[in-house]
């Protein structure tokens, strides 16, 4: 609707950029959402917002908490708005959130102000009272579920697929704690849920535990939960454990109590998160993503080693796997491609004409890195190629005499149903062609891809720790949950 | 919850103010809305800017916009934000608003960002596909439809109580016609409602025509409807008639029908309408409200003469009344009483300490005006007195030697249910004390009001139009639906 | 440069509006800056925001305020910004504006940010430290003035010819008061000065005392200046005097002197001050400024009777005079016209095609009070004719039978050179066409404007204290400084 | 005066934050603004933009960009604004400079509205017209020049120091070329000048050569100028050369004629620049800053080998180095530190309380990484000491066994004079102590500083294009220029 929020983010290594061009959107992944849970806290709308800063890579679109506030009736207090966390919220909007508990949510994407009604947490009010849900990830079935409610007469007022959860509880003769148990069985998907009412605080994974959600503790008896790991290293909380999948944790004035409302069939975290979206600084099932990467680069090394002069990672996701590179092969590691981090949303997109004069939105290469060099470059993955194409174009206009471009996962052929935007199936450039077609179209002097086998090593590197259940689905179509063509691919957040 | 929204607004004389001071609140009368629909007619957006803009004092708080284009799939297009019309509209929005069809709602009052849900029109998404409502009034009854609709698990986005008429259409089996008339045949209350769906635009007033609701026409087969007229004189629309009480009127693309949902036992047209709220360029009835507060003032004079150098106006709503009582009284008539009209919502209230060195937020005695005089001051109502008694004061300091006070409605007695926020009837002055009582603690030399069968004369005034069916349980306490002390006073918009 | 700050403003009656559409800059003069003054009372900053809130009229482009605290040094502070007083200044900024001493600006006009610089106090470092300066008027010679000094090497930061004051007295070897003095006697123009250094205050009006300028004392020993007395009603400050043609007043720590720079030949008040520009609740030289027009009504009535069936003045200038046309022909005086007054800065103007719809921009004709009337207009002045002539139409096409114009001043044949924005001399209509062909052009039924010297009686009136000094040169072509065609016409402030 | 600007900033390695919190300020050295220019390229201000952009890290608080248009009577057109370039500038705003000629700057600090004056460009009306001032750097002699200029009666708009060379080319007799060339000769210091007027733009570099500024050529006969190469491989531009110490280059309509102002007696780029300020994409005196850090990092590394597990850099300026270390040595390089690049200025600061529980700003340490290992920590100076000391024990509370501090430059004892904002020399932590008492201090297992001369042979490399003409007065004391202790210190820009 509006050109104010045309810009969509990705994050990348150890550090993550603040917005990319419409013409990249298409070719980047988007991560769907982060979620960040405060139970039995003091200030916890203060809280949440560090958590939520730490987690803005998931989502710089949209940010919001939404507290209770036990000292005061159990009130709820909420605010929600268009940017990032630290434009969304000031000091003022921090302090009158007042409470102990509260959930809260960044979104990555969204356009226009008629969807800041889509900005979460949802609130909701119904027969017991208050409802704040904020989840990460996407319901298969909503559209179905939603067709039946609206049947029998429900209204919404989001487009948002998360809203079918608080119509089913809403609808439901049993308690709350019963209701949301049963909603959440009648859910297919991929998803992180934090529930919120004015008594009790829900936390759920879906039944195959595709998105990561995990639990730390902070002071007496308080607990925290997000996305990410990386969020409790900046506020001090300390982690506890992963979520599991099918889990359903009650938390209330009696403390927290563990449950669950589905059996695990089959455990399958999404390997992207693994690959590209989350922080190197997280650790998902106790995995360091920093140290899978750079196993991921070793084990690339060791299946496509090539002779060249220095290796150079795209900025940020790919840094720690190009180190793993270097390392593995002896190539002096160097930072052939810089980006410009002050790039966002409100920065002018330049013109097809000034583009065409050489002016670079946010990445460059450094010449005198890679001048007279055979470069390889490390990327985390090739979506449609434009991207890859662009940026060896770059090297090669820096004065690389060689492009060898190694990616980090194997080839991305399937869309994802779990929370991840991808696009068509035939708009993905390895689900129709050879890897020395890419190669061509990407103008590489050669390609190669992680094998699925050493990728899964990769991950479970040395420790021991890993069970090895990650859905692969988008390189392998092994999808964990039924799904079909028309099963809805956007995300629910 | 913030405090940047601490201004209320009223509507006074020929002009109108941005707003006045937190403590005022309780003492002016505040209006309770307006709404503006368009039926084909191209850039209805646009026209809806225009509209919305000369109802501004119906609400300044927020401002809102929904289309329909029927040449591109009948899709809806909407944008809400906090502010008065010019601010939350620019020229980019109005043309993302595409189509030839509308409505749009001014609202008065909230309380911060989480209230921006409750900004109108109300927008739903329901099994047939997308419903916006806008509305000025209350619904008295709405608390225990609300009640009945969650118990059979209806969730509510808004504390508005126009959403139940949404969840009341949502629920019937029958088609959206026929569900709307059965809906509007539940409520109680005074209300004007604007309904559009993708392929309708309906148009109710209440049963007994509380509020006021005009229908115009422009163009070719075009049709606009209004709160008040003036907004038709602004776009240069033509005025076709008042939609009357009961009245249903369905658009599509067969054109209009016009059908009603209740029979009439009682026309009850809001008496405060024609003394304080509407525009003096407005006609309400066929009857303009300039000329009926003028003849307010002429029957005030005849029933309360006194001996005076001038008469004054509290501005701007008691303007056209103090040129009518001069005008029968021969008594110069003078601008005694100013105000500064660049206060609003930013406007930083003085302190108490300010205040006591003689600061003043708004309106000031014209001193050269009034030193040595004896003083005939002009308003529209008495709420609480503690206005009134700060502008005899102010009028004293500035050198009155007498100030007479003449009010231009009988006394404020009794609470208002449909769609004024009026303080409890404890709060009201006049609920239990005499013209003296009142006259001595607002500390004017004497005090009138004029007496109800003037009033009702007054308004009708000589033409003959007027059938006399006003609202006057203010005044009265005889009040033309079921009220009780549960019943809901606050404004369903 | 930007269309942002597209909108002028013009003040009118006891009301007046937030701007007017870009084509009616041509019609209407502009005001040219207000000053306000304060020495010697604690929280300078906050009296001042309420000074120039109530002199907002007379410039609504930008704000600033210069504060020094002689609690600390005697420290300078400051603080300027595009828009209102109320957008300008916020709790925060008032606050850190610390001082007993202040001066303050407003100003009408300025196109984009470049000319933030020229927003006023002027701030200036110098061998003595630091200076401020708040001008209103113009100074006729600055030109040659600003030509001589950059010969001499002088450089300047804005395009404001106040800035040669501050220079003037920069390279004088005298001592800032003797430097001062010398300065002003340097000037030939129309101005009122406010001069702030750390340790003086310093006020001077021009010569002949062309623009306003008043003094006020509040508190013990405190002092307020300002351009129109209506701001000491409203900050609750004593009027004590006008400032005098050719007086300079200087305030230190000793107090307050009265001095003289200039000898009068001549007073020569801006007649403009008391028919349009001042506000109707000022005195200027002790006359009052609604009682002076609504003389000038009564004196119009008795110059140029008419029968008719109403009187309506256009809003909101000549709302005083149209009162006074009233009584003393008894012909009815009433609302025939109405404005918007929510028409702002931020206003979307409507298209040409709107307008031709008919949408109206802030003004309108109220159709039940004009409709088969023959209609009395009283307007202040005809600048170049275009907006009465719409306004002529616009109660024509409401169904007025007759207009008949009544202007409550002399034709407007010469520009001014003293800080009132007018276009050139042919672009004046009264400069070179008969009251007959105005009429024509404006196609009204009947066309009259007071004569000079009905004009001078009105506003001297009965009350004897006036002594008839003002500039009529927009009217007679006597201007009482030496001007050519060369000279600067532009505001310098 | 606001505490909305209370963020500095800095830049560190192949991504650069947006700022930290306030307590960091005084622990880490400052840069001191970026300028650009372009001469006779279409679109100045749109190349401007992209080109500022590029220099954001030398400057986050202002941003200013000046045009000529040759096209239109070398008219002036300038924009400035508080704020991030994508922040000052918006689509609308650069459409509006037009011009082929422009000088542009970023500016790294000030506070609040009055210093908005200070922003770059500068701009002047002298004699001959229109006068634009953009410079990086300081003027150590300006408080005297200033002085005098005061004594013979110059005033002055702003508290830059800048503004003198624009009083002494006003005030001389000679042209402008003859002026700024003998106004260039009196000033001491380290800068770099892009001065503009109506008719020409001059490029200058003081006689040492201090601050880095090159030349790059675009299209047909169109320079740029920059304070960093990075900016030309930004937009497109071929890099020419570095402007030359005591050069003084003329454009105007007859092209570029190269010309000196100052004969140069010792070439001395400021080191800081390799060590610090610089992108790792910018080249100065032809040198790659990442590939200098690099070399900085394998010289430290074969000065003071220590056993350890990993190798960590402080992002983002250490990371070069750290991968340096990490080469020479054999020890892996890993991301043990990562830093949250979203923290800018609005960012809301952790209360005290909240660090004590744990929340931190932006800097963490990544458990998983570092726990149970020895770590080599590789930072780039140390100025106090509170941060290095916060950082080690950040590392040891996350696990660490050992952490020795590595610093890729030699002990920081002396404050700058030329453009950097350094503390008093007593609190520079160095000046005063030994490096086992800063290794006390910092709770390091071990400190090592890279000596002079290994840093002096880092920076040549092995390329020998380097003639080791850098300023290391901050190791040595050996300044340049003279300068005594009432030398300005402050950034002239």
């Amino acid at each position: 609707m509006s050109d104010e929020i045309k810009q969509l983010k990705l994050w990348t290594g150890n550090h993550y950029n603040e917005g990319i061009g419409r013409d990249d959107i298409f070719d980047k992944l988007r991560e769907e959402c982060g979620v960040f849970g405060v139970f039995n806290i003091p200030n916890a709308s203060s809280l949440s917002y560090y958590g939520l800063h730490a987690l803005q890579h998931r989502g710089e679109e949209s940010a919001g908490i939404c507290t209770v506030d036990t000292a005061d009736n159990n009130n709820f207090a909420y605010h929600r708005g268009m940017g990032l966390v630290k434009e969304v919220f000031d000091k003022e909007k921090i302090a009158s959130l007042k409470g102990d508990r509260s959930i809260g949510h960044v979104r990555y994407s969204t356009a226009g102000e008629s969807k800041l009604a889509n900005a979460q947490p949802l609130i909701f009010r119904y027969r017991d009272g208050d409802l704040a849900v904020a989840t990460n990830g996407n319901i298969v079935n909503a559209p179905e579920i939603r067709k039946e409610l609206e049947s029998q007469g429900s209204i919404f007022q989001t487009s948002s697929d998360t809203e079918v959860i608080a119509h089913l509880i809403a609808r439901s003769p049993k308690d709350f704690e019963a209701a949301a148990k049963e909603a959440l069985q009648r859910l297919v998907g991929g998803f992180a849920f934090l529930l919120m009412t004015n008594d009790k605080l829900l936390v759920a994974s879906d039944p195959n535990g595709l998105r990561p959600l995990v639990m730390g503790k902070m002071g007496n008896n308080g607990y925290v939960f997000s996305s990410e790991s990386c969020a409790f290293e900046s506020i001090g909380a300390e982690y506890v454990r992963d979520v599991q999948p099918g889990e359903l944790l009650i938390l209330d004035e009696n403390g927290m109590r563990e449950d669950r409302y589905a059996t695990v069939e089959r455990r399958a975290t999404c390997a992207m998160e693994y690959i590209y979206f989350a922080r190197p600084d997280s650790d998902i099932n106790t995995i360091n993503i920093h140290s899978a990467r750079k196993r991921m680069g070793k084990q690339l090394a060791m299946e496509s080693f090539v002779d060249a002069d220095i290796v150079t990672g795209v900025p940020d996701s790919s840094i720690s796997a190009a180190i793993g590179y270097a390392e593995q092969t002896g190539i002096p590691y160097e930072l052939g491609l810089i980006k410009n981090k002050y790039t966002g949303r409100t920065f002018i997109q330049p013109s097809q004409e000034l583009r065409e004069q050489g002016v670079k939105m946010k990445l460059s290469a450094v010449r005198k890195v890679v001048e007279g060099k055979r470069v390889v470059m490390i990327d985390d993955s090739i979506v449609r190629g434009t991207t890859s194409r662009r940026i060896v174009n770059m090297l090669r206009e820096a004065g690389a005499i060689e492009v060898h471009v190694r990616i980090t996962s194997p080839p991305f052929k399937n869309p994802c149903y779990y929370g991840i935007d991808t696009p068509d199936r035939k708009e993905l450039i390895a689900s129709s062609r050879t890897v020395e077609e890419i190669r061509e179209m990407i103008n590489a002097d050669s390609l190669f891809f992680l094998s699925n086998e050493g990728f899964i090593d990769s991950v479970g590197g040395n420790d021991g720790a890993y069970n090895r259940g990650m859905c692969l689905a988008c390189f392998d179509n092994d999808y964990p949950t039924p799904v079909n063509e028309e099963s809805d691919k956007s995300c629910s957040c």
